[in-house]
């Protein structure tokens, strides 16, 4: 069965893929017991590295896009870059026994998207001369960024609500705890920031004021460091420093960091035992529903602006796609206290499989059914 | 009017070049309150890369020169190096309110040299057919280098004479106030190691022992580091670790610790507020005196050993550009006690667009008239 | 004459490479009392990123080559690596005054091979157009990689030995000096990791358990970076990021870590004087005597599976070299006790150039005379 060998294929080439590699690599030395160590300063600079390049990538993309013509399939690809995010945390978050952090994160990493699955996607419409628009590649930031963004704000939100009800129970004991950024212990389910603690205590009443939450989340180290680099991607021309420096050193930096997700993830890979099955069912699905729903809004801009079924086609592939380069880094910064084998191990293990060997094919035959090509 | 329209495009270049970009970037995230964080072990080992690559740079090219024929342009490029940062010392240091140490980095600054303003003095020249020496382009270190050696110096010696005097005020207090090094606080007014205290605290008399403070300064790691990459590079063959690692990360390290400046430098903007209007006025007129004295200097080789016209017009051009590039991270370390939105501000944002764009026509004109050409 | 000559060229050379530049540099600089300072989270992560390489290096080359096809020189090849350890062992390490540790370093790095001698030999083969297997060169990672973990083995027993026999004369004061990673003072004659400590004192007779301290040679940062590098070049498909970041960086970084171990060799290199000419005799032999044990076993591989003269010349050339790349990081890492100005300055500055000066004619001469060609 094709389908099913393509499936298998891509995932023993996933495995081998050195993203993957140095993250199993971290959980076997780990499980070993080596005494390797990465500088927490070095994990700093490398994650500021990377979001910077991240947004650097999303700003220049952004600054070179003939933005009137791609308008529709750009909001479009915000709203299901959002959605995501919600679809993980009312269906996943609320199966038994699953942490709601874990996940959210899980979410914003579907709702990220892979650059290989979308140069997959693209090589395969070429390859079947499916016409779409030069700029389609270019939606990836307006998906990736909201999505990641909406994470990282959405589980703060969580958390804080969360807090906020065990500190309204035991304040006394609250106040005593202050939470080390870095410090990923099970009982850390807090907030990645100090500050918001002050700020919550002082209302008396128990309601959580959302814009504080979001400002917070913008200011912190990941999503500043990310929208950073939108800014000047998109207002400065930082191509010199993109090219010599950000861009080719990324996989590299990227490759140190999942050494250390690999052991931080091993150190909490127990509890993902009682729930792996959710995990392994939500990834399965959500690449098909996340397509789905971008490829019904693909059709509502194909009717009202002409956007190519091949346009339709990438838009449903980058929202089937989850991101094995991008997100990873920027949830571990954005919301410290999500377990990485959970949403590392869904999205990258299975979720990306899903995405090329499966859902390319999918929505390639949908588009051609439906425009009787 | 054609010099105007030249300045002005380039002003607003530079506002885009990821050196300025990364600069003001990183004032904006301070200004809203991000809380991002380079650590400082980064800090430190980009310093040292960028001033051992300033250092090899510098190195290789003496190496590679022919020194006798260019002994007298290099005694005269080193000369203007050295007068450039006497002259700020003298004229905008004594200017009301303006602190002293942000008046002789600004010097250093101006001395260095902009690896930029002289590509597009060799380019002008070349496109005008103006014949200049092959060597032209390596009299670069010969003043860069002096310069900010000169301000580091003078600086500590400065900073030394102020804070004996103090202390002979009100010895006690003194030594209860370490300064660590790295803590840019208004009153930190002191050099940037301590170790000179305990020597200056022994003689009994007032006199300030120049000698151990130059010491001192070429001990200090911004110094050292640059002396180091300058003895390398001239008596050893550091191509290879140049061109595959000190080279092609120069300026995605120097965006990096632009940032670091633009956030460091946002605190401490409104120290400038009252004092801006003499850096504008120094920042215009300095790069056509710094010049006319390389000129007049060029024009006594020429005259005595044959220089060419396209050289002294070059020489000139040096002396009136301002380092982007070799001298913030240099005074950073080096006089961490001035302000970096003092000296880079008036460097950047005006320096280097009237040397490109009024200063190169200027004394391209100037040797055109005098040699009858 | 022609052999000298290529000696002394050879010498000067080797002072000049970026690797020797450096080193010579940090112990000048350190002479001259400069206060630069490379941080230690700095060091830690340069190390990792170099053992990494390497074990990807070795990993990359064992994947591609035919391992049947090799399989008794690649077994000769890791028994000259082990055995070149032991030869330092029971000869230098014995001379007076000279220090075990030191002795045992000196042993890894003279085991471990040095790429530009492997490529010197295969060019001289190439010239004089002798044939030679195509894998001759993969038989590098097989003698270098068990040289250096014999190396960090053989000491860290060494060192448990003598430490308990200390810790039974007297028990007491030793618990109370628990030993820093990165102290490298004189009383330092510990192992680099103090889990063993706990355990090695549980036990009421003197014997020491051999394999916990394999085993926890083989978990330190050194170690399990490089076998981390080495599983990942066999198993997965790290091609990616070798080629854009560990491979390019490598000297660079080299660099910077040779410039820090100048600066440790510095304050330690007094402890040399005494017994300084037992290095310059052993790095002068050594090669000679490695090689020829290389040689010995090549030529039984010759007659037993007809491995070609060529390849006998290559495995005699890789034992006689010493590593001037891999071996610096990994012993500054794996045996922190050890002296680097007694082990970098024998290998560096003696034995690369008599193993290409003298060693790759010597080999060679002897093979022609020995088949008759």
């Amino acid at each position: 069965m094709d389908f099913f060998s393509l499936f298998v294929m891509d995932f023993i080439q996933q495995l081998q893929s050195p993203t993957l590699a140095f993250l199993i690599g971290g959980m076997i030395i780990a499980a070993l017991g080596s005494e390797l160590v990465i500088p927490e300063s070095i994990c700093t600079i490398i994650v500021f590295m990377l979001l910077t390049k991240i947004g650097l990538t999303g700003g220049i993309a952004i600054r070179n896009s003939n933005l009137t013509e791609m308008v529709l399939p750009m909001i479009f690809a915000v709203i299901v870059g959002i959605i995501v995010v919600f679809v993980a945390r009312y269906t996943l978050a609320n199966l038994p026994k699953v942490k709601v952090v874990d996940a959210i994160a899980t979410g914003g990493l579907f709702g990220a998207v892979s650059g290989s699955t979308m140069a997959a996607g693209l090589t395969v419409l070429e390859e079947q001369k499916i016409p779409y628009e030069a700029w389609a590649g270019a939606l990836y930031p307006f998906m990736d960024i909201p999505a990641l963004v909406t994470a990282i704000v959405v589980a703060n939100i969580y958390l804080n609500k969360k807090k906020q009800k065990e500190a309204a129970h035991d304040h006394e004991s609250f106040s005593k705890q202050p939470v080390a950024a870095g410090d990923y212990s099970d009982q850390q389910d807090y907030p990645s920031s100090r500050q918001e603690y002050l700020s919550l205590q002082q209302p008396a009443d128990n309601r959580v004021k959302i814009w504080p939450i979001i400002e917070e989340s913008l200011r912190g180290p990941a999503l500043s460091a990310m929208l950073l680099g939108l800014a000047l991607g998109i207002f400065t021309q930082p191509e010199t420093v993109y090219k010599s420096f950000y861009d080719p050193l990324f996989r590299g930096l990227l490759s140190i960091l999942m050494l250390v997700m690999g052991m931080e993830a091993w150190s909490r890979v127990g509890e993902l035992r009682k729930v792996a099955q959710w995990y392994v069912v939500y990834s399965v699905l959500a690449p098909f529903i996340h397509g789905l729903i971008a490829f019904g809004l693909g059709m509502v801009a194909h009717y009202a602006t002409g956007f190519s079924w091949g346009g339709v086609v990438m838009l449903a592939v980058i929202a089937s796609s989850s991101s094995d380069i991008s997100g990873p880094p920027t949830l571990r910064a954005g919301i410290p206290s999500a377990n990485p084998s959970a949403y590392i191990g869904a999205s990258t293990a299975i979720g990306t499989p899903v995405a090329i060997g499966l859902c390319i094919p999918f929505f390639l035959g949908l588009a051609q059914a439906l425009s009787g090509g």
